[in-house]
Formats: C-alpha cells, sequence, structure tokens
C-alpha cells in the first residue's frame, strides 16, 4: 500500500469483473451485452433492453411478450409508500421523495424475507415499476393531484408519462422517452451502480440496494448534473447570448482556485467524463433526438442554445459532451419538469442497477477497500495532572 | 486494466486517503487520530470520541461542554418523520425503518439546500440525534407505544437508551452504551462507511450519503451479523451443547460448494474480518464488558455459551473474532432487542460516517472505478427474415 498505488477516485481501477457493459473511452463507444448502443436503441424498446441486460440475450418475440407482461404485471403503487410520500413536504426534491418511497417499499415487498434469486428477480422486476410510479406518485402529491391509477395496457415508457400528467401520450412521444430510457439504461460502474454493487456486496437486500444508489445518483457530479444543464440553458434564455456565456464560465472558473473550482455553480454542467475522451455514442442519439423533438414542439430556441454553447464548450475546452446536456432538452420537449429530469435518470437506470446488483449477488465477495492513513502517529492523553 | 491489477472485493485496494483511522490488521490495532481504541473508551466519551473523530483532536473540558451542548440542542424528531414511520408494518426490520426515517429527514432539514462546511456539521450534529431517535421511535412504534419526549439532560447514551425503554438507565448501564458506542464509532473504509464516500464524492447531501450508508450497513457481512449472533447463541442456549453446535456448522461448511458457503446462513457470525488477521482490540474490551455485564444482570449462562463457542471456533479454525461476537453479549444484558443490534452499531457508527463524509467533501474527487469486462465481444442483431 505504498503512494504509488493510490488512485485518486479509484480512477481507473478495477473493482468489479462484469459482462454486462463495455465503455470505449476513448472511441466514445458503448456495449450492452456486446451490442452497441446505436444498434441497441434501433432495434430494442427499453423492456427488452432490460431483459437484455439482466439476461445476456435478446429476448425473442414470445419471451420480449413474457417478460413485458410479467412488468405489467407489477403495476400499482402500494397504498402504504404513497402514504408514506404524504408525509413529506411540497418542495421535497424529486429524488429525495423517490429514495424515501423506495426504502418505504421494501418493507411492503411480499418477498422481504428471500434472497435467492428468483425472489431477486422478482424484486427488480417490482422495482423497474416502483421507481417511477413512485416519481409520478410524488409528482402528483406536490402538485395537488391524485396518483394516476394503474393501467397495464400500456408499454413501460408509456406507462411513465402517464403517470406524470394522466395522458397516454402518442406513440411517437412515447418512442422518444423509450430511447431515452434505453440510453440511460446502463453505464458500468458509474457511481450509483457502484453504490449498488458495494451494498449488495454485503448481501444486504436488493432495495436497500437501490436505495444507495438512488442516494449517489442525486450528487451533482453524477445524474444530479441533469438536472443544471436544463436550467443552465433556460438562464441564458437567447442563442446569442450563449457564446459570451460560457466565455463568462470558463473565465471565472480558470480565475477560480481548485476547491471554489470543485463547487458544482462554477461547472459547466453536461460536459466532461471520467471515462470519455470524446462525444460519446448516446450523446449522438439525443442530439438528433432533442433537434427532432424541439422543431415538433416549438422549441427551437432552447435547441438553438444548446447547439451553441455545445459549440462554445468544445472550440475552448475540447471537453466531450455527456449524455446529460441534450437529454435535458429532450426532457423539456416532453414536458417535463427541470427538477424531475434526475428522476427520468433513474427510471431508466434501474434497469442497469438490478443488472449489476443480480451479478454481484451470483458470485460475491465484500467490497471492502483500505485507506491511505496520513493521520497523527500513535499518541497517548496526556497525564492528567 | 489488465488481470494482475484486478482484486476481488478491492482487498487491500486503496480508495481514499484518510487522516481519521488507522486500522493495523496484524497486530490488531486500532487508532482513532492516533489514540488506540482502549484508551479512548477509558478516557473519552462518545461525544468526545465523536469530536475527536470530527475535528482532529481531543476537545478540552470547555469545548467538549460546547460540544455535547451542542448536540444535546438537536433533540426532538421531526412530527414528519415519525408520521413517515407510522406508514411502515410493524414487521418492517428496525434498520429498514431506520433507513427510510433518515430518508424522510432529509426533507425537513432546515439546512437541506445548503452544502458548505458549516452548514455540513450542522447536518453531521443533527443526524448523530436523528439516528438514535428514529430507532427509538420505530420500536416505541412497533410495540404500540408511544415516542419517548426529547430530553436535553441526558449525555448520548443515556439518552439513546432512554429512548427506547422511557425510563433513565442507571449511570452504570449508560457507560458501557457509551463504550459500545465509541468501539464502533469508526473503522476506516468498512463498506458502509466507504458507501457514504462515493455518494459524497457524487456532491450528494449528507443524508443521502448517510441513507447510502444504513443501506449498505443492512448485509449480514457487515452489520447485519450482529443480529445473527445474538440469535445463534441463543439457539444453542446450554454451554454444554457450544462445542457440539460449532463442530456441525463447520464440518457442514467444510461439505459445501463455493456458492453454498456464501449463504451466510452457512457462516459462523463474527468471526474473520477482512482485515484483522488476528482478535482485534474492540473484541478484547468488549469480552471484558460482556462478562461483567452478565454477572450484573444474570446471564451467565449465554455469556458461557459465548465463550466455549469463541474457544471452539478458535481451536478449530484460528480465525479472529470481531466486534459483533461480544457485543452481541453486551446487547443482550442491555436489555436491547436482537433485531435492534445493528440500528445500535448505527448509531455508533454515524459518527465515523460523518467524519468521513465531511473529510471527503474537503478534498473531493468523485469515485467511479471501471470493471473488467468479460462478456460477449462486440456483435450485431441478426438481419429480421
Amino acid at each position: 500500500m505504498d503512494d504509488t498505488t493510490w488512485k485518486a477516485g479509484l480512477e481507473d481501477v478495477i473493482a468489479a469483473r462484469s459482462a454486462i457493459t463495455a465503455v470505449d473511452g476513448g472511441a466514445g463507444r458503448l456495449y450492452y451485452r456486446g451490442y452497441e448502443i446505436a444498434d441497441v436503441v434501433e432495434r430494442l424498446a427499453f423492456e427488452e433492453a432490460t431483459a437484455l441486460l439482466w439476461f445476456g440475450e435478446a429476448p425473442d418475440p414470445d419471451a420480449a411478450a413474457a417478460f413485458r407482461a410479467r412488468l405489467a404485471a407489477t403495476r400499482g403503487l402500494p397504498a402504504e409508500v404513497f402514504a408514506a410520500l404524504r408525509t413529506l413536504p411540497r418542495d421535497c426534491h424529486p429524488l429525495d421523495a423517490l429514495r424515501t418511497g423506495i426504502s418505504a417499499a421494501a418493507a411492503h415487498d411480499p418477498d422481504a424475507r428471500a434472497s435467492d434469486r428468483d425472489a431477486n428477480l422478482r424484486k427488480a422486476c417490482r422495482l423497474m415499476t416502483l421507481v417511477p410510479e413512485t416519481v409520478g406518485a410524488w409528482h402528483r402529491i406536490r402538485t395537488g393531484r391524485e396518483p394516476v391509477p394503474a393501467r397495464t395496457d400500456l408499454g413501460h415508457a408509456a406507462y411513465v408519462l402517464s403517470l406524470l400528467e394522466g395522458r397516454e401520450p402518442t406513440p411517437d412521444v412515447a418512442r422518444v422517452l423509450d430511447v431515452v430510457l434505453t440510453l440511460h439504461a446502463d453505464h458500468e460502474l458509474n457511481a450509483s451502480t457502484f453504490a449498488a454493487r458495494v451494498a449488495v456486496a454485503t448481501l444486504a437486500d436488493l432495495h436497500a440496494a437501490i436505495v444507495a444508489a438512488i442516494a449517489t445518483l442525486k450528487g451533482p457530479r453524477h445524474g444530479g448534473a441533469n438536472d443544471d444543464v436544463l436550467a443552465m440553458l433556460r438562464e441564458i434564455e437567447d442563442p446569442a447570448r450563449a457564446e459570451a456565456f460560457v466565455a463568462d464560465r470558463l473565465d471565472v472558473r480558470a480565475g477560480l482556485s481548485r476547491a471554489e473550482r470543485a463547487d458544482p455553480r462554477a461547472r459547466m454542467p453536461g460536459f466532461g467524463h471520467r471515462v470519455y475522451r470524446v462525444d460519446d455514442a448516446r450523446a449522438r442519439v439525443l442530439r438528433g433526438l432533442a433537434q427532432s423533438m424541439a422543431a415538433a414542439t416549438g422549441r427551437e430556441r432552447l435547441f438553438e442554445v444548446a447547439e451553441r454553447v455545445y459549440a462554445a464548450v468544445k472550440a475552448r475546452t475540447g471537453l466531450p459532451v455527456n449524455v446529460d446536456f441534450f437529454s435535458a432538452v429532450v426532457y423539456d420537449a416532453l414536458g417535463i419538469a427541470p427538477d424531475l429530469c434526475t428522476s427520468i435518470f433513474a427510471i431508466g437506470r434501474v434497469a442497469g442497477w438490478c443488472a449489476h446488483a443480480l451479478e454481484q449477488y451470483a458470485d460475491n465477495r465484500l467490497i471492502r477497500p483500505r485507506a491511505d492513513y496520513v493521520g497523527s502517529p500513535p499518541r497517548t492523553f496526556a497525564v492528567t495532572v
């Protein structure tokens, strides 16, 4: 444990063996079980992509139908979870409400005392539904409305949208969210997924692991950046102001101390990534979606702001754009409230959290690293006089 | 990232720099800020040990009094947290209730929108109180009783015990819990503390980090083992049966496959540790406490069972005893319900979780490791015929 082995933030350190997702940071490529992400979103619906992540192969049509039916059969938020959400203040951040609702749901799960693989698969299916239903229920509560009753005749993405506003979306709109959820479904050992694996490695139950993941997703260095991008684009408002805004932000940043730069408000949300050195494949798909959705919903101005910010940041820093940036424009076009963006992220990523949890349970070892101790040498308390 | 760099479970991999706690696994020694743990429990009350962990130095008498007063001023569980707990089923595991209550409390924290160091210290003080008050409130709810009103005239350990049964403990009994809490207060990068640092590293808020830690503590490979030890000792019941019980358990275990041995029911709870190769200093202190508490409360028989199990496991495996083993006997003597043991662990460990979170916030880098990808090579979907 000498100094040379210490890598801040575990950068490039291998913490698990995994057969789920491969990330090629240099080429900006992402593969789910060997399939390139652009192929996955073109060929599979979110439910099928989830089955691919969990079971290793894309389901054939019969298996896909069975898996959809299995997910749909879990719909209907337990009344007790809704009651727990009702105890929260209306200004509670949606991700805090989600975390609290899932934590409470653990106690109501019919398999709460079971931990075999079949029980964990049943829990994983319930969590796929619980996450969007809790997000939807909290959004209804905080806007003074009743929750939307469960229905089993909609695909997953359409159901997610119906839970927010109570209206069934058009197939085109549902398909946009379907693509966004699939793009967010997994990303190897990102911080929230790693947190889920750390919890699983103690043999904590699946609900506990998902709660740990949601807790970790909240930070602006991770999923929380999603909320911040839209706030920034709306602040800029006028495409003509984008260049100056970026210049100002980057100039201010250049003059800051290291500690000040660590403040998320001094960062450019939506740019930079621990693993990618170039724009990633997800961002390319999202940029196209953002453009077409902006045109379809009369939001060309916000998209133009995004394009100008993108160009200005690229020109000045060379930083790659990440998945958060253009997805914010898509969420806006879908009518999703800015502070719900990270919750939508969770609705997609829970597929990957469960995939990694199942993989960790199947071949587990406690994840327990060491610290490089740099504190006081051994000492004794002064003798009292 | 070749194979040779992969260490399952991050064993011996350094994941953070820390000046808080040093663990010498070969010698069985533990130091808080340079002071040996046996000296710390002899010289400091739990509140002072907490100040030592957070601020780096043991407080002088004036600073200690001020810190106690600061902690005491946070007492009184928000009614909304109590309401959230009331939505849980009575058979909810206390640690699930604790996790849910702290998650809900995040939304009610007066500093919910602040993240500077002073705000985080205020939150840390509140969490020191919130954890035991939530544990106590849930225990009262599940046993059909009202919560115990807050009072500020008791030290921390006495207050914790009063929250469970509504009675002020004798100073001797309070001192026993005080020692137990201090022994559990920190242990470097154990899984739950590491989970807290992973959450903090995304710049998630302190409550979110503590929720991630509680979620991770639940597993039987970590804090959950605490509950299991007492269940085992009670199952053995007769000291004369201890040797045969251990022999049976170890023989069964020897005949199991690797996967079957991973089942916590096939393990000997309270023995073995990732870092220690010999009995650790905490176990030595706890063994003495267990003996004197057993004598004081007429529980000599349970202590004798524990002693015989300890001797039998040592003789047959050489495994070190860990902090969970004799603490279970102490908890029993304190009249604490077996399924509350891990919650008591949390009441102590929250001091360390907060210390590590504050250290991580002060010099942060996203904790984001990589996976060793062992899945399918790149492939494409079959062309539909």
